[in-house]
């Protein structure tokens, strides 16, 4: 039925920072794949999460990682980036010349390919490409099905070759970071409507179409472009599973079709987000915004500062096209009932236009 | 079983300067609403290419204007387009002091309503908005359903408090100019798997899905996210009805789904094109291009020498993002296969997930 070990073909997408084991667990119970982000987490608490999932469920999971390249350090970059900051920092009553380090993100590598080895999920996917075919080779041996994110029809035909099992055809209308890794150009990813079938043309792998989803009429229709499953993220983070801020929620339940942006100036790449102040003002793209992730470190205390006055003009506030399409509720209910209705408008469209 | 008055719910997109009255004959032929653009019409022509598509069917079928505002005169902006085009200029040999006047885009006005009144089509849509009250009520009056473009769920809004009978959401994959008129920021135009089912939930008015749909894969999508029909540009663009240039079908032929970007380097309005020299080079924005359509009086010398050394490198290559999916085949059998195909789409959908 699907090429998924799930139940039902619908991924919640992995969501660094906004989310843990508590919305996997909710999503498998609901027969969805539920997914870990494992971006920001250290081997250990890796470990602990992927056991927080197993004593919850014996359903299948998805353990996401980035495999960006490790940012090379660029001091003028980064002082130009600070002059560029100064002034807000100024304005926050800030110590500009205490900057920390940015979170960490890190790739890929072989202690967390070691987790993966010790607790074989049955999918891990790859957001900037794919690891190192030693590191991959692993991962394939331990058993996962392998995914990964294209936002290109050549993107797509460079994973197939390089050995994914699955291709996440991400469209330009996502929340988040754009998986792109074969080209800096954000203009380049099209559309969800125009890349999956072109996709759908260019691969023999499965497809699983993601961005711009918000409920079941958009999980059918990308069945209709011939996607074999779909991903869907941002409609989650309105589900008290996701762990992102109040600040953040009640921005998301303001959302509006027109009001979200590529931006670079929160981590140094490019990810959607609902349009703030941080965003208006230095972006939305900035040429001098640092490689990723070290462009985090110098917003942080910004951010921190106005959210302690209960603003959200420095936050990362991470949305997709769709997001007005969320409503808050659980995330095994938001599960059933986006399947709930793509079936019943998959199963209303093949008697609308009898002739 | 649609709210159009064609058998098929496929309106063939009016493409300016790109087709004429017998394109909108075969799509009529094949049960589509076929489409006369007249934004580049004088009453005069317009009137005679009614009356060739009458002459040719009985059919329903549409005429397009545009509701522009007049440009404003800004000689400052106009020098410093020559300016930045004058290194253009030398190269090619031309003289920069004999520059034409832009082709005339003229928006709709009395002279072009009276031609309705006169000839009563069925159907006619707007780009760029709405005329004024005045001119729309005598459309109304004449008989005609009235579509308009809408880029984002508040311009959707606007023209159903406004007066339109349907809305046209077009999605940011489009080929040629954004239907944008509440703002001129093409970054707020969602893509259209995001935009139809905002603006379905937004106004009670037919919606019509345009942008990013290539075959009957992208039809199935746009009736699964909530759309009442469908409309189809760039596909039309490979049949041997298009008036487009040989070099323009080629680029067409070779189009890849990355390869087009959002330029305002041709006529002063944002529109999708595939990427060429001059989109790469002076754009794809250029906040120097003079306002619509007055950018492309000084393009014009270029894009003519060039085109007389075979080069396709000074042209306006208009193509959506799906412009990849096209083939060369004449436009009513276009039409019939994209409305077989999606049928069966439609119909497969609904035994596939059963369980």
């Amino acid at each position: 039925m699907t090429f998924l070990p799930s139940k039902v073909p619908l991924i919640q997408a992995p969501m660094a920072g906004a989310q843990g084991p508590e919305m996997a667990i909710a999503v498998c119970r609901a027969g969805g794949l539920g997914s870990l982000p494992a971006a920001m987490l250290t081997p250990g608490v890796l470990r602990e999460q992927i056991a927080a999932v197993r004593q919850a469920t014996d359903a299948p999971f998805n353990v996401n990682f980035f495999c960006h390249e490790e940012p090379k350090p660029n001091p003028e970059r980064q002082a130009r980036w600070r002059n560029r900051l100064a002034p807000y920092y100024a304005e926050a009553g800030l110590d500009a010349s205490a900057i920390p380090a940015a979170p960490v993100r890190a790739p890929f590598d072989a202690a967390l390919c070691a987790v993966i080895e010790e607790t074989r999920p049955a999918v891990v996917s790859f957001h900037f490409g794919l690891p190192s075919a030693a590191l991959l080779q692993r991962v394939k041996a331990a058993g996962a099905l392998i995914l990964a994110s294209a936002t290109t029809v050549a993107e797509a035909r460079w994973l197939e070759s390089h050995g994914a099992g699955a291709v996440i055809a991400q469209g330009r209308e996502a929340g988040g970071h754009r998986g792109l890794f074969l080209s800096d150009d954000v203009d380049a990813q099209p559309g969800l409507i125009s890349l999956v079938p072109q996709v759908r043309d260019a691969v023999r792998l499965p497809v699983v179409a993601a961005g711009g989803i918000g409920d079941g009429r958009g999980i059918a229709a990308a069945f209709a472009l011939g996607a074999d499953a779909v991903q869907i993220g941002t409609a989650y983070l309105r589900t008290p599973e996701a762990t992102i801020s109040p600040l953040h929620r009640a921005a998301l339940a303001n959302a509006r079709d027109d009001a979200t942006r590529l931006t670079n100036v929160f981590t140094g790449r490019p990810a959607r987000g609902l349009i703030n102040r941080f965003v208006a003002e230095i972006g939305p793209m900035c040429a001098d915004a640092p490689q990723f992730p070290l462009a985090a470190g110098a917003a942080a205390p910004l951010r921190a500062a106005a959210e302690k006055r209960g603003s959200h003009e420095f936050s990362p506030l991470w949305a997709g096209e769709a997001a007005a399409l969320g409503r808050d509720e659980g995330a095994e209910a938001l599960t059933r009932r986006v399947w709930t209705e793509a079936l019943a408008v998959m199963s209303g469209l093949s008697g609308r236009w009898k002739e």
